[in-house]
């Protein structure tokens, strides 16, 4: 299996109306797991470093400005440029993940499967790699 | 008991670091309550008219910009101005809301305790006066 298929932009469905936009995510309904934590970025002046997750799945939503967010396995690296509101980018566990390219304006959401825990998480690309044999 | 005493900043302590600043939100933990929904706002260019939530608890956070979110229960009415994304405003139910005076760049978070079923809401002033009784 590569893991790399199972990235996929969800359609968050935003609620536009005169007075702005809504968008709305239902736990374990609007996205394939039960939100255990949300966590969001801002005022990200140099590029979040590469990391893994091994048993975490994810959610990114852009909420403001853009940036490229670059998934790779142990062969090949798939980018994305996230820059609208209204998807948003499902992330499987055990892919290397680096985030770049923000704009000073950028906001990042992401809403997580699994509380934090040091020891769920891989912090460089030896380790990743060490990890997936 | 008066509701409006239940509302509370929640220190979110943000880790800001020579990257930028990332918060993370664990559920049930951080915050007093399981998220079961997260909603944001953003492109906002009107007042978002008076509602409550019978049985839901929300937490709401700035992400960008800023508003100003008034609180009532049926004698009184609470004013807070959100223009820093280290804190939450923790709502309990039955409060009237009402989200005002939006920067154009404003985007805000919710957390929320339920999911979305429309009979858990009430929709204007009448009516929220009505279910205090």
């Amino acid at each position: 299996m590569n893991r790399l298929d199972l990235v996929r932009w969800i359609d968050l469905h935003p609620v536009v109306d005169d007075r702005g936009s809504l968008t709305a995510i239902e736990s374990g309904q609007s996205i394939p797991f039960e939100i255990k934590r949300v966590y969001f970025l801002h005022d990200i002046v140099a590029d979040r470093a590469g990391h893994a997750h091994r048993d975490t799945q994810q959610v990114i939503i852009r909420l403001a400005g853009n940036f490229v967010i670059s998934l790779s396995n142990e062969f090949e690296t798939t980018s994305y440029e996230l820059n609208r509101s209204d998807k948003g980018l499902y992330l499987p566990p055990m892919l290397f993940i680096r985030l770049t390219k923000f704009s000073p304006d950028a906001v990042t959401l992401v809403l997580a499967s699994t509380h934090y825990d040091k020891s769920r998480s891989i912090r460089s690309w030896a380790e990743y790699i060490e990890a997936t044999r």
